[in-house]
């Protein structure tokens, strides 16, 4: 093994994302000691059980005493309030990170409540899973995933030397990395990733109001297609909640547009014009090849098919 | 293995469900002797070398001739023509069933093109993948799944011994079996894979459209949530298309909900109600978890996890 990227690595807030970075960092040896920082207490009783850290506190500024990488895991919301809860306790020259959903506004609420002799990168690993809390983590879920790394507009050594380190351990820990602007990376996200969870928490919440149809019968016969939506639609309330609120203007735009084509889709229905549904049908048919061609997903199909799944 | 529940079964349209029907009815015993009409050259020689079948040709009346059942698995609106090209090589007392996902107008469709001496029983299998083609197609695909059957409004003894013998076929190869009225299944189904499959091809579409945001990085970023509509939206173009076509109203009833619901909750972001995004992210959640308990999903998550999925 070699020597770990960080001497000591914080973690912040410790659901699903916060564990597995804990656990991969551990798997790979990319931390030497680990102190997580969690407000909860049931959670941190659960952690200590788990045994996924040298030291487990409610204190932030505790947590991040001497740490030289500390990455923030709460909902986009709560990144300004622990943030500064951990501020006092930032040695001179620690890495400050986080890995919420939304950059533009955290990488404010951070650079706001860290002192200036932080480096302040903001990130986001693009991976999850619609579980929440302790348990849920695993070491594995950053492998062949993106994490997206949104640095200031800084050009100094020092800065772009934290920069190369913070690659290096999620490198490390499996993933690959990219740099990008936090406006950009708010709009790729707002397509890939908020725009199908607000569709998905939409459409769940249109089936169980059908008053034709019980909600009974829509979980009965949810193999064609919704039951993919309603995994989606079980991720954590609270981190979307944040995710919309502070990335409106991005969500709205994507939506608005979503919206204008839906409109035409059913258009197209009602006027019974099959050619141009056909059309995009067979449009989207190629999206779908050039994301199994990049690796991304398994050309496996699993709708409706568990073989091997369980 | 116990006697076949049919003698001789034909298959006409041999796709992804039509040859999964095919490779199960032979695994469990369930039939006889197979036969598969299929009108695509290409797709028959390539049937022929998989060994699917007994006997396969190009004439629909051939293949049904002496067949106790006949299944029709061909786009919706290719049935009418599928089952009048079969009707005069129809034996009296067949059965006779489809695969499609629509049965109002398939009902009509068989009722009007096959003779009164055929038992008439319009079917429906949830179940499916993204695939298509006779390669795509494996025997265990129906296991645990719903097949719907939507019955003629006969009471005599010889339908519903037809009923009960298909049934009893649908079981054999792995299927829960549910009796509903056609009207009521279009409607089930408009929710809960129509309207899903359109809302996938819609969202794949509007990301292609983007200017801001290249192809190539929605392709790459694709795991937040984008991914899982794009194998939803990689289904076959022609069996959707005639889906919308030929349940119009339907659909279109259930996506004016799903966009009255969409603007309700675009209007909540806008104006930063994080209370009305809380209460309905925590009401989907729900339904997700009675999922789980059917039995009609693992609550084992594989967003972002492909773990044992390949």
């Amino acid at each position: 093994m070699t020597a770990p990227v960080y001497a000591k690595l914080a973690v912040v807030g410790c659901g699903l994302i916060g564990s597995s970075v804990v656990r991969a960092a551990r798997e790979a040896g990319a931390a030497g000691t680990i102190a997580i920082a969690e407000t909860s207490e049931p959670a941190r009783a659960r952690i200590a059980e788990l045994g996924l850290a040298d030291h487990v506190t409610g204190d932030a500024a505790e947590a991040v005493a001497d740490a030289d990488l500390v990455l923030f895991a709460v909902p986009v919301m709560s990144m300004a309030a622990a943030a500064k809860a951990a501020a006092p306790g930032l040695k001179a020259g620690a890495t400050v990170t986080d890995v919420g959903s939304v950059k533009g506004s955290v990488a404010d609420a951070l650079a706001a409540a860290c002192p200036d002799t932080a480096f302040v990168i903001p990130g986001h690993p693009i991976a999850g899973t619609e579980q929440s809390g302790p348990d849920a983590g695993f070491a594995e879920l950053f492998q062949n995933r993106w994490t997206i790394l949104t640095p200031q507009a800084r050009t100094d050594a020092p800065y772009r030397d934290a920069v190369g380190r913070l690659t290096a351990f999620w490198t490390a820990i499996g993933a690959n990395v990219e740099e990008m602007d936090p406006g950009h990376h708010d709009l790729v996200l707002a397509i890939t990733s908020h725009l199908p969870h607000l569709i998905a928490y939409n459409i769940v919440g249109t089936a169980a109001d059908l008053e034709q149809v019980t909600q009974a019968e829509v979980m009965k016969y949810s193999a064609g297609g919704f039951r993919d939506f309603t995994r989606i639609a079980a991720s954590d309330p609270t981190m979307w909640r944040d995710v919309f609120l502070t990335n409106k203007d991005a969500v709205l735009e994507v939506l608005g547009r979503f919206s204008e084509d839906l409109q035409a889709l059913s258009r197209a229905i009602r006027w019974g014009e099959g050619d141009k549904l056909f059309e995009l049908f067979s449009r989207t048919r190629e999206i779908r090849r050039g994301i199994v061609a990049l690796g991304q997903e398994s050309a496996e199909p699993n709708f409706g098919r568990d073989r091997g799944k369980h």
